[in-house]
């Protein structure tokens, strides 16, 4: 009677994580897509040569370059977000709306986004842009600091090396804002094209990626699995 | 041959909750991320100064604030049909309409947050924006009651005292779209600022979230956990 | 070693049906959701008074109601597909084109309702209209006849009853748009209004219901509930 | 002891595949249904006779040509990413970054269609189109090759065969936007309806399909189904 309690139909009793995964990824997914309705296609005109037509598409360079790079930088917190959730077992209403938070802020990075690309001569979009960035890093690293106390939420592969791990990450993708808008105060465009360094940490391995590896359990867990 | 009827197989023969909380999901996702695209941006213009680009912005601020007001209400939303349907095991016919009806409201919900913005120095935009939000909390409690009637299609940890919760809950919401109805006969602005009175029951937990903790199981399933 | 066949671990080998309801969960909400972006909010007009405003959303009449007729109809839809689902255990590349082709439909919806809400006075726009919701339903059938002939795909649930109580519905549904088309030959505003006699059969619980209700499981399953 | 790895409990610590499948789902049904916000309705303009409507729809010709063919071509790479995900077990960071780029470039395709339906009788927009589609089919067979060489995350059904016939269904894709390109050079409107040879292997099974039936289930777990 009392071994039932480990059963996994009591265990679904704690607020399941599922949705919030879903209202994340669906956010994501729709953020993502919008992004590329900012480039103003040029419909409503008529060309009347194809040199007319390479020449508006080569006009919007900045247009999509802030498409590709909005994209990584979203690509980049989905992933910190879906390592994040690989460790929750339950939710609670707090880390709900720690959630609510970091999803607001990624609704605004179209419209940010789009500023800069229209406005990218100046510096105040690149401000715009890059305190929007940190803000959606330093709330990974509450819902990190949060789940780090409340073990009950976590699994327990949230460990302290872990934990760690991943706060160290988000340290050092906040650095490429911090550039971007020192920069932007002499040169805006240049600025703009900082965020091409998120290539550097975002594609390469991290110490955080052998917690999640099926053939790194061993590590993580520490301790033979069924004796 | 009573026991198989628990099973999970035969159990699966219910009209299964998980297809409706991602229609769910998906709507609101898409709508809270529409809600930035209220905002017009100042596309077409080429401004001359940085400063011409800050008094553009700093003209839009009620926009800016209906964005994230919007986003919370939707969030409160998503958040209380999430609660209910932690309670539920299966849905019928007449639940399903119930959320479409739901689903409806929350997919106006851009709609009226752009009236607000964009004319909310009348009264009427913040009648429209009030009633949309206490159908919303209508239709909830309709969806609680008729839940709390038909005790085949919900979890046993729906108990009276968790549906008395949840209705005191949605009760206190719908006190805000009525003050802000109110207020706004005489000042319509501050009609519309009333909403940021909802950070306080937002964000608080009350009762109903030891329902959902992993640790309140107990008083839930009624016998301690790990003896 | 025969039994072992029926086992979740093998059975789970057939195309899964999971993805397949995501991308239609998700091509539904986006939909829905973009109805109301069809309903012109009067952004860039200043309205001198209330009444201007009221004036302005008063003619926008036709819109509106357009906007409710259609989500009630891709919520009837959704309902009819998810219905379809609940009975499909496994998919094929067949199954997935049928699917496809019933989606394309669905995306038309809001092209096809903005069509009837701008220029609902001609018969044209209601016969697009009527053809788009019949082709919907007949894809619906196609599908069902489809399971029906593959009883590796579908559960054993999908009797012949289940099936013809199925086509009849869809059947009941037909009839609408054909008496819109009917009547939009003459007055085709009254036509549009036809739509409303959805709420007929939409609300109405029939008899396919029963196949999904847990205490039904007696009738699908051959034996007793709760002796 | 070593046996005791491949049971499910253990198997859920590698980073669960559902997670990207939802965005992708997410995205694919995010830019399917934008697909037809690229047909501009007439709404800005009062037709005086239903033959001026019918007259404004005509013209639209190619516009919705493109939103048909983009919507299958979609559909072709949806399930495409859908068979090749039946096979995957675990993801990982390069894996995860190889799908963001596969799902920028689907997030492209509805700025290509665009291009294409307003400016089709140029030939560069029918060659930003096909590079679109052949770089998409590039990202699958990266990916193909990923999950191949790694077998701790792709399940054991990824035979050697399976990979061979999922590289020739991909290469026999690639040949439909060549062929449109080079056509294009002469005839840019015949380039675009090349698409249309598409539901030439689209529609008609091929041989990975016995790898998702139900019935093939022997050719993969080595024993037959009905002896």
């Amino acid at each position: 009677m009392n071994t039932s309690d480990q059963s996994p139909i009591l265990d679904r009793r704690g607020l399941a994580k599922n949705r919030i995964e879903a209202l994340a990824d669906g956010i994501f997914a729709v953020a993502m897509t919008l992004l590329v309705l900012d480039i103003k296609s040029p419909e409503n005109r008529a060309f009347e040569t194809s040199a007319d037509l390479i020449d508006h598409l080569v006009r919007l360079e900045h247009s999509f370059a802030m498409y590709a790079i909005s994209f990584v930088v979203l690509a980049i917190f989905w992933i910190a977000h879906h390592f994040l959730f690989h460790f929750i077992r339950h939710v609670d209403r707090r880390l709900l709306w720690i959630n609510m938070g970091f999803l607001l802020l990624v609704t605004f990075v179209p419209f940010s986004t789009d500023l800069v690309g229209d406005h990218g001569h100046f510096t105040l979009p690149l401000f715009v842009y890059g305190v929007n960035l940190l803000a959606l890093g330093a709330l990974l690293t509450v819902q990190l600091r949060y789940m780090a106390g409340r073990p009950e939420l976590s699994t327990p592969d949230l460990t302290p090396a872990a934990v760690a791990h991943m706060r160290r990450e988000i340290g050092i993708y906040a650095l490429i804002p911090l550039a971007s808008m020192a920069v932007s105060l002499f040169y805006p465009r240049v600025g703009m094209y900082c965020y091409l360094l998120l290539a550097i940490p975002a594609f390469v391995s991290s110490r955080i990626d052998r917690h999640f590896h099926p053939a790194a359990r061993g590590a993580a867990g520490a301790h033979p699995e069924e004796p």
